[in-house]
C-alpha cells in the first residue's frame, strides 16, 4: 500500500504536515533488540530543521514516544508504533494555498488522486516531514544491523554546482561512514563543505533553491542477500528511495558511467578468496571480519556489490539525486482551481534551500530498513 | 517473491536459460481483452536475438504458447499461462563454467545465494533469456493500454560514447513513439543509430562489449494515478526496471540534472487548464483528448510526469543505464570455486556485444506492466 | 505480517494491553468518507467492557483519538491513525505472571516465539483487547458500505448449552440487523437472551467461564465480489476471523450441516432473475434494490452466498466459534518457567465469563473490512 | 491475488479443467531439497480420479512435467513449474453449459465475475482439478518436512452420515498419519471405510452425491511458529483450506465443540516439560525427538496445537468440511441466461459422488504448504 513498505519487517507511516501528529509502526521486528532511546533521537536530530541557517528555521522538536513494542529495554517482536506530536505547525501560512496549486509540489496531482479530500496544508502527507518517522525507523533497524558489524553512512556527494569526491568503492573504511553521521555537512572533501555551504546561502538570499545529490554507502554486508529479478537489492533499495520526497534519480556503482564504458572495463576482476578452499557460504563470517575489509574479493567494484540483484560481499554504493526545493520566495507560475487559470503566486513560510543536506540521515535510514529486511528474510525471525 | 511481481496484476517469472522452459503466469489480468497474437509475437522478435550481427547469433525461437486464461479470443481474467520451450541451447558450452565464477555475472553471488544448487548453465534464472516472458506479459498489457490511449516507446539514447537526442519532455508524439516500436535501431536522430552500430562493430569485433542508455516514454497517462510514499510511480517503475539484468541505474525527467539546478528553473510552471472550468477528476476523460496532447498542462516537464510518487497528466519519462554484456571473449580475472584462487578465463559463446540494444522492448514492457497495474488499482477490476 | 492486514486497504494493528496506548492505522481507505464520530464511539461501546455484569467490570474508556488523515469531517485517502490511550491498567496484577505459564493462554506459545521478551502483562499484543482498534476501523468500514446499501448484523447464536434461532439463510431482513446492533444481548428468541444471561451468571459464580458462537450475516452484497482460490471470500474472511483471540471455527451457509446432505438437498436453485433479460454485471444495481431483497435469486442458501469463492448476491452468513474465556479464577495446572515444572495456579484480575458476548461488534468490524476491500478491489480507488 | 498464495514461498496456480494445461510455479523453495519423483507422482495418483467406483471414472493423467527450478536431483531455489497436460478431456459434454448456471456451481457467481468471458467448459478455473498442481507442490513440501521430522495426514472423518473416530488429540503416532496416506479409504476404524463406500455407492446410484469430513493431523512442528493477530496459524491454514473447492467450514481442535463447554474444562493444563531446566527456545530440538512424542507438553489438547495463533508443540489437529458434489445426475434448477428464466437442467458427465473422499491428499498439501511457509519465516532461506 501507498504508505506501508516491507516484506519481512513492514513500516506503515502515517500523518500530515500540520495534522495532530506523524508516525510510524513497525511490524515484524526481531525481539530483543537493546535500543538506546538517545541514539534514536540523535537520529532524528540529524533530520531536524531549524539547527542553522542551511534549513528551514521551524522548529519540529521531533520527539518520538514509543508507545508499543518496547518493554524492558528491548523490542518485544510485536508492533513498535512511534509517535511524533505535530507541535510548530502555523497551519495559518496555508489557507489561501487550498485552491492554490504550486509548481514543483504534488499539489495538483494529489488533488486529483484523492478527490480534493487530502490535507493540503504544507503538503499534507506529501510533505517532507513524513521522512521523521523513516528515520526513527531506521535508526532503530541501524542498531540492530551494528550487531551484526553492518555499518551504512552518506555524504553529500554534489550541492549545486559544486561536487565532493566520490567513496573509494573497493576500500571505504567503517570510519569514514561514522564520521559522516557526526558531521553537520558530511563531506570528504573539506573544501567542498564550505562551497555547498556558500551555495546554499546564496539560493536562500536569492529566494531560491538548489538541488543535490547524496552517495551512500554500506559496508561488511553478507555476501548472498537479495534475489534475482524482483527482488534484487537495487530493486528493493530503489523502490524505497523514491519514496523520499524529491528524488528523482539513483544509480548504483558505476552507474550512468557504464552507458560509456566497455565490458573489459566494467566487469570486476577477482582476487583469490581470503580464506582459500572455504566452503562457499550464504553468510559467510568471513565477510564480516576484519580482514576481509582490508582484503576485498573484487579488485574493482563498478558493480556496486551487486550481482544479478545478490550482494557479492563488496561494499553496496549509490547515489541518489534530489530535486531543487520546489517552496521558493520568488513568483512562480501556480494553478488557481477555482478558475482554472494560471496565477502568479510567491510561496510564503519557512523552507529548506537545499533539501538534499536534510536528507543525508533518511538515506541512512532507508538503507538501513532494507538491509534489515533482507537479513531477516536470510535469517529467518526465530535467531537473533 | 523474488520472481512474482504486481498488485492488482502479479506475474511469476519462471525458467533457466537452458532448462526445459522459461514462461510466466499473469494473474488478475482484466477480463475480456482481445488478444492480437500476431502482434505479440512481433513484441517477442523484437527482443528475439539472433536477427543481425547486432545481437547473438543464437535463434532462440520465442515462439509463446498460451496455455491458459485465453479463451474464444480473449483474456478470461483468470491466471494466463505463457510458455516458451527452450530449444537452440548449447549447454556444453557450460559445462566447464560449473566452478568457474564469471567477472561482472551472478555467478559468485548467486552461488552463494543459492548455496551451490543454482542452475549455473548459461546464467540460469539470472539469464537476460528471462526477459523474454517480461516482453510476452508486457505485448499483452500493452494491447489493454492502447485501448485506453495509451502509448509506451523507447529508443536508445546512448551506445558507447554515441549519444541521441532526447525526446521532447513537453511534447511528445504519438508517432514518435510508434516508430520506435518499428525500428530496429530506434533513435530520434538516423545519424546516431549509424555510429551506435559502428560502436557495436567496434566492441564485437574487439571481442568487448559496450553499455548504454535507453530513454523510455509513457503518454496520454491519466493523472491521479499512483500514491505517495511507497507506492508512488517511481518506486513501482524502478523496482521493476532494477529486475531487469544489467540495467544499474535510472532517472525521471531531468533527473540527474536536476543536482545542479535551481527551483526557479526546476519547478513546471502552469499553463492554465484546457477545459476552463472543469471539475476536477482523478481519470479525468479529457487527459486523454488529442487537445490535451497538443495542449499540456505545464510550461516544462522536469518532473518527468509525476508529483509527491502521482502522475499529473504530462508524459512519463524516464533513463535507464545499463552495463555492457559482461560476457566478452578477452581474458579476464574469474574465481576458481574448486582451488578458491583467481584464474585467467575467456568466455566461449554466442553474446550481445551491447545488451541495451536488446533491452529496448523490455522497457516497453516493464513500464505497460507497472502502468496496468496503476490504472487497476485506481479503475479496479469490474471495469474495462 | 503478524499485525498487518489487507489487500486494497490495509490496517496496521499496535500495542499492548498494559502498554501506553493500542492503535491502528488504516491506509489505503478511499477519500472523503463522511465519518460520523458519535457513531463509531457507539460502535466502541458495544465492544467495551464493564457495562454490566455479563462483563468484566475494567473500565477500558475506549476513546479514540484520530490523529491523522481526516479533515474537514472526511477520510482524506491518506493513512488514518487511530489511537486509544490505556488508562485502567493494574499492571501489578500481572507481576507474578512473568514466568507462569497460564493453561489455554498464548503465554507459553508466545514467549518461545518472541524469546522472552514479549509483554506479557495481561497478554500484551495477544490481548482481546487488541480487538478495540479493529472495531474502529470497522465503524469507518461500516459507514463507508451504508453508503453502498451494504448492512451487516451478528447474533449470539449459542452460548454454553443455550441456543438461538438461526438467522433466515434466504430472507435477512435489514432491520432485523440493524436490530442486532441496537442490542445488549443480540439474539433473535428473547428467551435464549435470559437463558444465555442466567448460563454466563453461572459461570461466574462458578469461578469458570463458557464458550459461545456467533452468526453473523451481510446482506446486499453486489454479486461478483471475490476470486476463485486464494481470495475467496470464504478464505478472507475466514482469515480475519482468526485473528480475533479466541476463534476455534469457522462455517459458512450450512457449513458442517454438509456432510452428511446430499447433493440433491445442498444444491441451491435458481429462481428466475427478477429483471428478465438484464444483462450480466459484476455489480448490479439491481441487488441493492428494496425488490430483490423480497425476492433473492435462489430457493435456498446453503452455500451461504458465496460459490467458487464469490457472492452470489444472496447474504452472505457465518458461524463463528468461541473457546471460553481461558481466564478463570479456578486453580488450573500452570507451566512455572523457572522450575520447568507445573504449578497449580489461581488466575485473579477481572475477566469476561463469555467472551463470544463482547466478540460481537469485533465480528461486525471484521466482517466490514474483508468487505470493504473486495469492494475496492472491484471498484479501485478512484471512484467513490 | 487471486491464484497467488504464500509469504515466504509463493504458489501461482494456473489452468481451466478443458484447457491446453494446468500447473503451478513455487517461487522461493528452499535450494537443495533432493526430490523423490516417484513419491511426488504417487501423491498425484492419490488425487488422480478413475481409480475404483467412488470417483470419477475420467483419466485425467496427472504426469507432472517440471520444466524449470530443478537440476541434478534437487531443487534450486529459483521458481519451481510444475506442468500437467490435459488429456482425457471431453469439452463437447459441456458446450450447451454455455449459458446455463447449474445450482451449486460458480458458474454463475463466475460469469458475473469475469464479465461472461471466463471459460466454463468443467468449471474451468474453478474446477476441482485444479486442486491437483496443489498436490504436486503440497508433495515436494511434503519431502522438505519429513527432513524436518514434521509429519502430516488425513483421513475422512465423515461421510453422509457414515462417521469414524477422531484421532487422539494428544497422542497421534507418526505411524498412523502415514498409514492415512497408504489408504485408499483412510480412516482409523475400518467398519467406518465399508459403510462410508456403501453411502457413496449408494449416492451415486441415486444420480446422487454425499458431503463428508476430513480430520487432518500434523505432528513433529516446533513450537513457535505463527504470529498472534492476522497470521495466525489458523488464519494460514484456514485461508489455505477454503481455497479448495466444495470447503464450507474448518475447526481446530475441539473447534465447534467449545461453544458449550467451560472453561475449566476447555484450557489444556501443562504437564512438567520433559527436559528439565531447559531454556525455552523457539524452536526447540527437544520437541523433534521421540521422547517427546510419548510425553506431552499438556494433558490434554483441546486448543489442537495453537495459542494466540502460534503453535505450543501439541499435534495441530484440524477438521474440514466438504459440501456434496454439486454436479448430479438428478434434474435440478438452472438458470438460463438467454432467457433470465430457471430451467429444469440435467448434469450429465462423470462426477465424483464424494468429493471430501478425494480432498484427501489435497488437505495434506495445503497443510505441508502452509507449514513451509512458517517455518521458512522462523528459519529464513539461508539454512537447509
Amino acid at each position: 500500500m501507498s504508505s506501508i513498505w516491507g516484506k519481512c519487517i513492514k513500516i506503515s507511516v502515517f500523518g500530515e504536515s500540520h495534522g495532530t501528529a506523524i508516525g510510524v509502526v513497525i511490524d515484524g521486528l526481531p525481539p530483543g533488540i537493546q535500543l538506546d532511546k538517545e541514539e534514536i533521537q540523535k537520529e532524528m536530530d540529524r533530520r531536524k530543521p531549524g539547527l542553522d541557517t542551511y534549513s528551514t528555521p521551524r522548529k519540529e522538536g521531533d520527539m518520538v514516544d514509543i508507545v508499543s513494542g518496547f518493554f524492558n529495554g528491548h523490542t518485544t517482536g510485536t508492533p513498535l508504533c512511534g509517535i511524533i506530536r505535530n507541535i510548530d505547525k502555523r497551519s495559518k501560512d496555508y489557507d489561501e494555498l487550498k485552491d492554490i496549486m504550486r509548481p514543483g509540489h504534488a499539489d495538483f496531482a494529489g488533488r486529483l488522486r484523492y478527490n480534493g479530500y487530502n490535507d493540503y496544508r504544507g503538503g499534507g502527507h506529501f510533505s517532507g516531514r513524513l521522512t521523521a518517522p523513516i528515520v526513527f525507523a531506521g535508526a532503530i533497524a541501524t542498531q540492530y544491523l551494528r550487531q551484526q558489524g553492518i555499518t551504512i553512512g552518506t555524504h553529500l556527494l554534489q550541492v549545486g554546482r559544486i561536487e565532493d569526491t566520490r567513496v573509494d568503492l573497493v576500500n571505504i573504511q567503517k570510519e569514514q561512514l561514522t564520521n559522516f553521521r557526526n558531521m553537520r555537512f558530511p563531506v570528504i572533501d573539506p573544501k567542498a563543505a564550505e562551497n555547498m555551504k556558500m551555495e546554499i546561502d546564496n539560493a536562500r538570499m536569492d529566494q531560491n533553491s538548489v538541488g543535490g545529490m547524496l552517495e551512500t554507502a554500506i559496508i561488511n554486508l553478507p555476501a548472498g542477500l537479495g534475489s534475482p529479478m524482483f527482488e534484487s537489492v537495487e530493486s528493493r533499495l530503489s523502490a524505497f528511495v523514491f519514496s523520499i520526497p524529491g528524488v528523482k534519480g539513483i544509480d548504483f556503482g558505476t552507474g550512468f558511467g557504464f552507458a560509456s564504458m566497455c565490458g573489459s572495463e566494467g566487469n570486476d576482476g577477482f582476487k583469490a578468496l581470503p580464506l582459500e578452499g572455504a566452503p562457499p557460504n550464504p553468510m559467510p563470517n568471513s565477510t564480516k571480519t576484519k580482514d576481509l575489509e582490508s582484503c576485498p574479493l573484487l579488485h574493482t567494484n563498478h558493480s556496486g556489490g551487486i550481482n544479478g540483484g545478490i550482494t557479492n560481499g563488496m561494499p553496496v554504493v549509490f547515489r541518489t539525486v534530489f530535486r531543487p526545493t520546489p517552496s521558493i520566495g520568488r513568483p512562480q507560475q501556480a494553478l488557481d482551481m477555482k478558475t482554472m487559470k494560471a496565477k502568479k503566486y510567491c510561496i510564503h513560510g519557512r523552507h529548506d534551500p537545499c533539501i538534499a543536506l536534510r536528507a543525508v540521515p533518511v538515506l541512512d535510514a532507508a538503507a538501513a530498513l532494507v538491509v534489515l529486511d533482507l537479513v531477516m528474510k536470510a535469517k529467518g525471525h526465530s535467531r537473533e
